[in-house]
């Protein structure tokens, strides 16, 4: 036996959330069914309407239902900067950091040759776009600090190279708050190589 | 900043689910929007249906979409027996364990008397009407081993009692498989007073 066939189609749909198993699939039905229903139903109108109008800024390809994105549409951030990243949650979390004036590029994704994900899929016809009519001379290149964003990253320095535009990558080190004893050894050599004149 | 409008109200409706927070939202709805469209169409529509549809059985009260439950509409359980759950997971637990043969009654939840809970809550009305037609003549108080339980299962035999049907309380003891060093106190004592005869 099994619950109803609506419980259990419920219950199988849950799973396509990311770290849902069979357990947290009940939990989170029988919380629904049981407990919150308006919870439920405005879960499901919402989800709907983003799965089916939530796309891409025509210029920095972040999520939005929008064109343009709001901070594309800012006439207050610098063009002459601009960030790339890999995902939208990494140009929220460059934004909740403050600090950066410029816009941004999202890339959905990095070069990853073994799952068929090449040039064309993160967008670089748009990024060239953007360089042409922005007036771009600062290209932060933010791309994941793990190998793939690493070869994305040198890929994305050799197409942007011939352009003349300063490129920098985001600085390597130990993480602010952390002990070193609990630092990785990659970190703490390229945080020695990379070390800074102290300023009393 | 934060996401576009739509995005960020999708953010907040998934933290109806429970344990969702802000971090596993943002997580579930990149991956909803940037790898899973399909699925998350598919989770709002089934969503929507069941919050609609989805009720409870006339006889169990247990959640289905049909008037009566399959359990209930199945002829071969047997209707002398009947097991009062706190939740239709828990019927389903039992139901997985195996072995009984009877019929449930659910109730949604405990006798709480600080969260306004009372019998009025439980569906008594709907277990008289079973008790009536079904020619039930044992009744198994299958609430949870809570203080909660425990008051539901004492209320619910007083209510019971008059009708001269046989009443039974789960076994409390040693989980199978534990080791008892792990055990409670609370479970241990209780596993020693209910000790049974030792067959070889």
């Amino acid at each position: 036996m099994a619950f109803s066939p609506l419980v259990d189609q419920l219950l199988d749909a849950l799973r396509v959330l990311p770290g849902v198993g069979p357990k947290t699939a009940q939990r989170m039905a029988m919380h629904l069914l049981e407990r919150d229903r308006d919870g439920g139903r405005q879960l499901a109108r919402v989800l709907m309407q983003a799965a089916e109008d939530v796309g891409y800024c025509q210029r920095c390809r972040t999520l939005t239902e929008q064109p343009l994105c709001e901070l594309c549409e800012s006439p207050r951030r610098e063009d002459r900067l601009l960030c790339i990243v890999e995902s939208p949650g990494d140009m929220l979390a460059i934004e909740e950091a403050g600090g950066f004036r410029g816009r941004y590029f999202v890339l959905h994704g990095h070069l990853s040759p073994l799952d068929g994900i090449g040039p064309d899929d993160l967008g670089l016809d748009a990024l060239d776009a953007v360089m042409e009519q922005a007036g771009v001379d600062e290209v932060i290149l933010a791309t994941n600090p793990t190998v793939e964003g690493e070869a994305t990253a040198h890929y994305l320095a050799q197409q942007l190279k011939p352009r003349g535009v300063t490129l920098s990558r985001l600085a390597y080190g130990v993480p602010m708050g952390g002990e070193l004893e609990y630092v990785d050894g990659g970190t703490l050599s390229r945080a020695f190589m990379g070390r800074q004149p102290f300023n009393d």
